[in-house]
């Protein structure tokens, strides 16, 4: 039997949706509803007008705790899990105050997955792993297996990796990539 | 230049000094001060007389705060650093009210690590590193680079591994590895 391959999956930005967040908590700190249209090809700290906005939120508790899930996440993961390893790995160590937080969110949102599958990281080159799915180009550019960088308003400018801009695009990108191994080794 | 090896680090056993900790704390708990050849060969949930003592333990607040640091181990880190990157590699999630404690004990006993070089996981099969030192076997069977087994009392029975007695002995084992390896090379 083959061994089964291994996914690795972020979590700002890929399981949870990070963009949304910022609209809805910029709107409510700050009154002004912005256009995720104005977040796009910035990076994350600088996307909205007020300085130091984005670093706020992510150090005030409960914004980790109360992320949207994106859409269509809970069932592709739980699609990928009958026939991958799905680990998810967050780089959660850049914002302690993000570790019980997150592993809460995954507690409510993903109770199938097992403890066992939670890494909380800093630097990702420290994974092995047969696929990455994340939505930043600093941890997909050193990965040794198959990079997919999920779609997210800070990277539509970045086009060195395959890109995939749904949870249904990342199961049709891994099933391809998959079968055109099987296919090389057949 | 050649790369520099990666070396991931276990904290429970490794870097703490756990053991004592039990000892200390079952002494505080139940007013018997055990002998530490009592734990010798045991695993660590059946050490004890009492039953769940140890995991009534690993659940209560401040207990991985205030573990006492293993003999030789920060200086042996500071050592180790200057010649490979070094990645903390704690199976955190098993015991999630950890996280911040491990953190915060962490920032304090080794303050020199970097956020960017810890990583909180549960199953250790996913990291990619070139030396594991850890006192569980679980953790070093799997591992793909060079696993030193921290002597620990649980593990004295198990020989499959190289053990490493002290933090002296890591340091040591770690070069007669790598001058092993260039010799090779070369």
């Amino acid at each position: 039997m083959e061994k089964r391959k291994i996914i690795a999956i972020d979590m700002d930005g890929v399981l949870a949706d990070t963009d949304q967040h910022f609209l809805t908590w910029y709107e409510r700190d700050y009154g002004v509803r912005m256009p995720y249209e104005s977040l796009l090809g910035k990076p994350e700290y600088e996307a909205f007008p007020v300085e130091g906005a984005i670093r706020k939120m992510v150090f005030t508790p409960g914004f980790f705790r109360t992320l949207p899930v994106m859409d269509g996440a809970v069932e592709a993961v739980k699609s990928l899990m009958q026939d991958y390893n799905v680990f998810i790995v967050s780089a959660a160590m850049e914002f302690p105050n993000s570790l019980n937080e997150k592993y809460d969110w995954l507690a409510q949102h993903f109770p199938f997955i097992s403890w066992k599958n939670i890494v909380f990281c800093g630097d990702k080159s420290i994974i092995d792993a047969d696929y990455l799915i994340d939505d930043h180009c600093k941890n997909l550019d050193n990965f040794k297996g198959k990079p997919l960088m999920f779609h997210s308003a800070h990277n539509v400018n970045q086009n060195h990796h395959q890109r995939v801009k749904t949870w249904a695009e990342v199961l049709t990108a891994i099933k391809e990539h998959h079968h055109g191994i099987i296919e090389k080794i057949d």
